[in-house]
């Protein structure tokens, strides 16, 4: 994968389809000198980086199309390469034609990601920065589009990269053990050794709790909607739409079958799932469609409970509860109809008591009207509070990326075998080789380690173009 | 539409869908100030025209997206008005953010085409050549994009431009002679008056020729294939898209669902219509088959009838062309299975002898074997000669939009008017009268003359964009 760099790649930078203009990227050694073999208007080698230049796409005497070219001259590119990027007409035969010629003057298809494989190799981006470009162009909320946009800024690579540097000093004085063995120093204070393990491994820890949220984050929150029937789960599901509907990007993967509805709150994508509604299961088939519903909740992080105020009964309540509960989940007790209930405290007062008495950890019910739209906001809260807001911890680094969760996992675990090592009085080779490990974890995130199988996995997920 | 033009207008300028980059237009007296007033980077108002800066796009303190900024000072733009294009990540939640920021600034939401309204409202293109962008992106084949281009450059436009020039000389005298009407004087000698306009007609009766040409490499040349069942026409379909399938736009319109293949030759597109087999029909129901294919001949260009060299007999034949032939249609005669008359010269010769006597005018036959892909690039000549080659007169103006073939049609009327109001003698001003209608009617191509519905007309049909 990172063979060939001297090579002049070219794909089309924008999406196919219907639009006004095109935009084709070529990068490498060659990008201006190829640019120019097929330009008519003034010589392109001849200008200085960053400039705009009208004129033809000539193959012969035949003109493809009228263009603007764009230069970037190495290394103040994207690439750190030589750059031309092409705004031709959008018409695929047009598209199809230029990236032809360019291909018959030099240039190669790029594969996917390869222009951001180029500006990571060159030292422009580091890996996750790199990684974080991809998931901007997926981002298709304002939370999600943040983390990627703080990712790709550095900020991430930056804490990292400090926890690194402190291992590193470490690892090489345990190294001058190594040789100065016979001696039997320790230049290595093996309890500023395990202060400072103690220290990452919390920061670790730290970044890997981050994942769930920074994965709700990213991808959205699955939370399911759940009620006896006519509790009102459609009316609440149309109130809560209402005039929130969440932007949502026409990137593959970022619906699915199942989901229904997107809502966007305070920039955060939640994934309403609505399910069939509960009820005592009387015969089989009812059996089956209640095991769905605790399937698609067990799938979840939250759980919106709806319940008819008026009608339910605190018998009905308990068995509600009792079948919807699951570890991990957290749960909104939402009840409804609330506008039928007017001066009825006395109900109300004893659903309050029910909950408060449930023995459910710091709950409250939250009374709404679906129909009426009262008290909509405050569900609204509700919901952000409980999925984002409680779990966030003012230290916004969050980890979005399942690799880098992985890395940061078994970096913990190295960790912890260096600080076992340290206790049980291991030797100094043994503890080099588990910082090590630990170092060398860090560094598949960042890109300071990195094998062609790496990069070929992170980069062939990307488009082409990019 | 043609109100407004002091606002600031943006949209984004490349298709929705996925890629790495996407750009978004700004244009109008406000586009830098507006852009610079949510810039992170460099001051936009103080930099040079048709230079490139990267910065941030900021709401406040929120940062929306790493973004490179092209600048265009007026006039030296598409639009001739301030424009500045925003090369963003092409996520559709950061698109929209940006959009709407601009719009918060002060820009409004483009209309379709109304960038190129305004190049043209502005002087920088005509009427013609406004159009000839949309056809430029809507080109799907290598003689539609030459033909858009070549009008996009102003081919079209300095034709008409001069034919106007000629007129409104004589229409100037014709007025002269109105102001000195009691003295019954005769500027506009009637002779070379009458010579000119015969003159314009025939260029002006050319370009209305070349509209049926035009239209078929701007849209394709419809062809269906016809023949008797098991003749050969899917092996047909199969040898000649064997390695030429064309180049099809994602434009909707470029396909209809009667349209199964598109082959292209030499730049120009057929689209093959394939045809149940037809026979004499023995039942109503194959009756009705028989006149659809008739009725997709009808709206043809080219029939290709393939028959069974080896087994059809004369009078097969003749029944045949009596049902085929159709008036407007050109005709190829396609006998398949060559590989199976080896030797049987004597029924090549008779099938041969039957067309040339059959009273068709300087016919032959193709003789082919789809099977063994025998003579297919000779067949392949023989379509675009006779759907393209022998219809080109050398004059290489096409008229390809039927807006211009309508004004042409009538400014021919309108000539037509004016000699034989000659010939009868009929006094200055209406003569006068029927030349500035030609006049009118010519002026309407180019856009010398407008009208709000006739731009309305013409740019609602771009893509917002553009």
């Amino acid at each position: 994968m990172t063979d060939n760099n001297d090579e002049t790649i070219v794909a089309l930078a924008t999406p196919n389809g219907i639009g006004a203009i095109a935009v084709i990227r070529l990068s490498g050694r060659d990008a201006i000198t190829i640019a120019n073999s097929v330009w008519k208007g003034k010589d392109l080698t001849q200008q200085a980086s960053h400039t705009i230049h009208f004129g033809h796409i000539v193959d012969g005497d035949l003109i493809l199309d009228e263009v603007l070219a764009s230069l970037f001259v190495a290394p103040r590119s994207y690439t750190r390469e030589n750059v031309v990027e092409i705004s031709c007409h959008a018409s695929g035969y047009i598209i199809e034609s230029i990236i032809k010629l360019f291909m018959k003057k030099g240039a190669r298809s790029a594969k996917p990601g390869e222009f951001t494989l180029r500006a990571f190799l060159n030292g422009q981006l580091d890996l996750s920065q790199a990684e974080a470009v991809a998931d901007l162009i997926a981002s298709n909320s304002k939370a999600s589009q943040q983390v990627a946009l703080q990712q790709l800024r550095g900020g991430f690579s930056t804490q990292l990269q400090t926890l690194r540097e402190q291992l590193v000093n470490f690892a090489s004085l345990i190294e001058l053990e190594l040789d100065f063995a016979e001696e039997d120093v320790e230049f290595a204070n093996r309890d500023q050794l395990k202060q400072l393990i103690h220290d990452i491994t919390r920061i670790v820890g730290r970044l890997i709790q981050s994942f769930e949220l920074g994965n709700a984050i990213k991808q959205g929150v699955n939370t399911v909607i759940a009620g006896r029937p006519n509790a009102g789960k459609s009316t609440l599901l149309n109130a809560l739409l209402n005039e929130e509907r969440a932007i949502v990007s026409h990137i593959p993967g970022t619906t699915r079958d199942t989901i229904e509805e997107v809502l966007n709150i305070q920039g955060i994508n939640f994934r309403l799932i609505d399910t069939a509604g509960i009820r005592e299961a009387t015969d089989a088939i009812e059996q089956i469609g209640v095991q769905r519903t605790m399937e698609k909740i067990s799938q979840s992080a939250l759980l919106i409970y709806v319940f008819d105020a008026e009608l339910i009964t605190l018998n009905e309540l308990r068995t509600d509860l009792d079948s919807l509960l699951t570890p991990g989940v957290a749960m909104l007790m939402v009840a409804n109809k609330m506008d039928l209930l007017t001066g009825e405290a006395a109900k109300m007062e004893s659903i309050d008591q029910f909950f408060r008495t449930s023995g459910l950890p710091d709950y409250q019910t939250t009374f709404i009207s679906a129909k009426e739209k009262l008290h909509i906001d405050d569900l609204k809260n509700k919901i952000y509070s409980t999925a984002i807001k409680d779990q966030l911890t003012g230290d916004e680094t969050l980890v979005t990326n399942i690799r880098h969760l992985e890395a940061l996992q078994k970096t913990e675990e190295a960790l912890l075998r260096v600080l076992g090592g340290i206790d049980g009085s291991i030797t100094s080779d043994f503890l080099s080789m588990d910082i090590k490990q630990a170092l060398h974890y860090l560094g598949e995130i960042t890109g300071a380690v990195t094998t062609d199988d790496l990069l070929e996995n992170i980069f062939s997920k990307f488009c082409i173009g990019k």
